[in-house]
């Protein structure tokens, strides 16, 4: 029942040979790999704005082109750092591995722990700020906000747990488009306005200044534009899903991607300067530009909602194919539950993805899929990886002391510098907003992730064979004494006995008793089968059978010799329908449990089927 | 951890020759058997006047009058016909067994269903009432009513769990400090308005009837009052604690038990005339009548609702004891879960009474710890029971023939025809109100009782043996084939390998490969090891080691000869700290599982305690 409906929506299982993945062009890749940094160009703008116009109304818009001129050129660096990243790690260079294997393993863990907060929180992020596009085309849908977003994160997960082929072509496309229409929507909008001369209809009305620009706001600004930043890194770890020449391809695609976005995010952001458009609460920046330049019915109008949305979403889809990677690297170093490192009968990383989903979904809710409200807990985690990254990739120059080291130290060392600065600026800026839940989230989950490593370095001392082989297979014989519990002499009794009869070397019987009248006729019937086995009988006052079992095995085992051992024999009944389970006692469970934490112990169960 | 709450809590165990009940003489007996039935009265004359007074108004006093001395004689009817089952039924004379030996099982059933059903909206009104009580002096604590009735059944079911001891002085004490303030209460109010003439003050202003007495409205104030009759049954089952002569003392204490219900619901009901009182949401009838009679800051009458209250919960208590103890006699027959007929450490029937707990908090929580919205629910169950049983009187003395049958039969038929009419009643009355409920959870609950027995009759005759014991023991030697399934060479591995050398005829080492490197490491090393055993390697392309062992243990049952098995030798790690547990593959339980339903199978599980 289970397995079909999982059937269903999974599909059958893959053969591990099915395994390959496509290799990119630069003309495909790009749009796989850069969906998530193009897509935050949906939201940066307007959080600039919403920090700004409370305080600056009509007086944000020259301040906003300033901090969008600094994002920029923040871009630049970032582009320059990570080109060098791309040379030095052509199997992909994640800032895990960057600082891992540069600065230190703790520096790879916070680095790991920033990317999996980032991860989750750019798939709740890029959704809910889908479903505002969404919503923006389609306002009697706001009430299901959250909804909406949940049912698009199952399909995602769906998606994902399937796996997903031929994704450039399925990824490229619509990427395409949006690019399209929002250079469409810049060069209509400022032929409008500029050339035609049609003055822009202010939609609502600005206040005055209340106060100066002061460096405080400048950077709250400036912090929350950064989100337009996030998901740079993407095309460096990507470099082996690229064609030869890939590190070639991949420079360019990231070169491309700058590009891009710095004419999408200069573009809109000079659009909303120009049509003074000011955050509202129920339709995006975005929107109100298109409706301002196509009209709020045109099919344009449309199709610049539709696909923001749908890069969006795909934004979020980079996310559930990018942290079930990462967790299977970091499970397969032993920081997560190995579960993350084994591959699901579809060959995806299917326990990733349910705990992206799970993740995702949890914070949905909890803000109400508001993007606004999410967005302080986002980029802090983003460049404070870029940091580390960039920092690792210095220290690696610094040490190799090759060829034009120092110049490129400088790029990396400058790359360091410029995003630790600005995570800084974050972490203080955004701090009272929710960065901070991020600033104890991190050192939790480092924490955790040292704590996972050492259990799993305790299991592999634990385990390890340190003798010479010759002295770990005792081919002498150990002499296995049998206790077989009894409560009722009846047919799984018998094959219990039969069993310890046949496997060990001596074997009793053992009851405990809770009343006399029943130990008699117990005594009656052992005695009439005529069963050669000694039988023990021992009286629990407090009706606790298993503890009495216990200490009884603890007794016995006082006694023993080395090569000698105690097994239990236990029958387990197999009923068909899962509710007549409950209709039978549930200690043999604890029983078995605190059985198996003694030593030189084994319990042998042998199944009981009851036919219906 | 989890040990030491549950002692401070619970207690430390008891011996079960501990168990002993105590012997109630009349006095003492009274109480603790009449709370249920005394404590009713508390609800029943608001109910009567909440099915009147929207359609009657000021006209509503005369019909109740009415209701009162139609139930009085109904209750007569009882008295008559349960003084019969006394005689008959030494041993105490529930419905469940009354009607199942002189019935049929189904009718039996039925009953126990029925009796199952309202014992747990006992608890719940019981305990509602109670609270209404505390509210109606304390009004702040109205809005925390749910909490303060869960507060209340968690401490009920501590001190059940715990056992009561001397509970017929702890019964006795505030039982007829109760019926003490109810008699001056309605003493003092007749004297106050017959004798000393004043006039009592309106509480609300009646209106004018906006309709005539019909059959149907008299029918469901009747209906609402009968719930002041539950509990009359509990005389009969608690004969066996009576002192000699104990159906003498029992056949006295339900005489009086009747007479104080006639006292004070005639009383009551005389009072609520008198004094024009109404039910209101947030006062009972009873403080209502109380603050009249003494005064609202008066010590009366907080005497009166404290003793109300009390007596309420004790009523609850009764069936936190009672249905506890049928769940046990039926899980003896195996018509419910075997667990609820063992006594858990302080010798109370622990499951049975955390099954009341949670059924009644479910009840209340649903029901907003509105009394009256539960009040439809009950009655319906008592009466059926009262029907069955008294039915089942009937039968017996049919049956018998001997002595005054005819006599007996009359009474027991009366009994039997009045209380099924007021089922019916009760049924058709208020089956919109909630009885609906009723009339679906007990066919589904006698259904299950009979599916359970089932199973269990099933399970006995599988277990049971037919042969001749001289079949059963086999002495000679079963062949046992061990396969050790391995994935790396570690020293759990080892232990699990020199197991099978020791005990089993033939051992072979077994190897799900999903890829060919590891594969190789593996046999590069079992081959080191020089390990006298063959090793299978088998390709999973679907990455599912489980199920691919499940085959291959198939392949080799099937060429199987008799008298030769299969035991799968498994490790389990011991791990200290539970959140650990979750770092290991959980697949092995579902491995396990599925081998056990494999025949002429065993599994040896040895346990590798892994040390932090």
């Amino acid at each position: 029942m289970f397995k079909k409906i999982q059937s269903l929506f999974i599909g059958n299982a893959l053969k591990t040979t099915e395994l390959a993945s496509e290799k990119f062009s630069v003309l495909w890749g790009l749009p796989v790999l850069s969906s998530d940094a193009i897509s935050s160009v949906a939201y940066a703008s307007e959080e600039i704005l919403r920090a700004l116009i409370p305080a600056l109304g009509i007086a944000s818009y020259v301040p906003m082109m300033y901090i969008a001129v600094a994002i920029t050129v923040l871009l630049g660096i970032l582009v320059f750092s990570y080109r060098q990243t791309i040379d030095s790690y052509p199997h992909g260079g994640g800032s895990y591995i960057v600082a891992s294997e540069n600065i230190g393993k703790s520096a790879g863990l916070i680095a790991a722990a920033s990317l999996t907060i980032d991860y989750v929180l750019t798939v709740a992020v890029s959704i809910c700020a889908g479903v505002a596009a969404i919503t923006s085309a389609f306002p009697y849908l706001l009430q299901y906000k959250v909804e909406l977003t949940i049912v698009i994160i199952g399909i995602i997960t769906i998606g994902n747990l399937r796996g997903m082929k031929d994704s450039s072509r399925l990824f490229g496309i619509p990427t395409y488009l949006f690019i399209l229409a929002i250079i469409i929507m810049i060069i209509t909008g400022i032929v409008k306005v500029l050339i035609l001369g049609q003055a822009p209809t202010e939609v609502v009305a600005l206040k005055e200044p209340i106060q100066d620009l002061t460096l405080v706001l400048f950077l709250k600004a400036f912090s929350s534009g950064c989100t337009a930043l996030t998901g740079v890194e993407a095309v460096s770890d990507g470099i082996p899903n690229f064609k030869d020449p890939a590190q070639q391809n991949a420079k360019r695609v990231l070169g491309l991607l700058a590009v891009i976005v710095f004419v999408i995010f200069g573009g809109v952001s000079f659009l909303a300067t120009m049509y003074k458009v000011s955050p509202l609460p129920d339709v995006t920046i975005i929107a109100q530009i298109a409706i301002q330049v196509f009209g709020n019915s045109s099919i344009m109008f449309f199709v610049m909602q539709a696909t923001t949305a749908i890069i969006l979403i795909m934004a979020a889809n980079t996310a559930f194919a990018d942290l079930p990677l990462l967790l299977s690297i970091l499970a397969r170093d032993g920081y997560v539950p190995r579960q993350f490192a084994s591959r699901g009968k579809r060959l995806s990383f299917s326990n990733g993805i349910v705990l992206v989903a799970i993740a995702a979904s949890f914070l949905v809710i909890f803000f109400h899929g508001e993007t606004h409200a999410l967005i302080p807990l986002y980029a802090v985690g983003v460049f404070l990886s870029f940091s580390l990254s960039q920092f690792g990739m210095f220290r690696k120059w610094q040490k190799s002391k090759e060829g034009k080291w120092r110049h490129k130290a400088f790029i990396n060392g400058l790359g360091a510098t410029v995003t630790a600065i600005t995570c800084i600026i974050l972490a203080v800026s955004k701090f009272h907003d929710g960065a901070w839940i991020v600033l104890i989230c991190i050192p939790t989950l480092v924490l955790m992730m040292t704590r996972i490593k050492r259990h799993y370095n305790k299991v592999r001392d634990n385990l390890k064979i340190d003798k010479e082989p010759s002295e770990l297979i005792i081919r002498k014989k150990i002499t296995n004494h049998m206790i077989v519990p009894v409560q009722t002499i009846n047919k799984s009794f018998i094959k219990c006995l039969n069993y310890a009869l046949a496997v060990g070397d001596t074997v009793e019987v053992y009851n405990v008793k809770t009343n006399d009248e029943e130990a008699a006729k117990l005594v009656e019937k052992f005695n009439k089968l005529g069963i050669d086995a000694p039988l023990t009988i021992e009286y629990s006052r407090y009706r606790n059978v298993n503890d009495k079992l216990l200490r009884y095995i603890d007794k016995r085992q006082d006694g023993l010799k080395k090569d000698e051992m105690i097994t239990i024999v236990m029958p387990q009944f197999v009923i068909r329908k899962w509710w007549h389970q409950i209709l039978h006692n549930q200690t043999s469970l604890f029983l078995r449990q605190n059985i198996l934490k003694r030593r030189n112990i084994a319990i042998v169960t042998l199944p009981y089927i009851i036919l219906e």
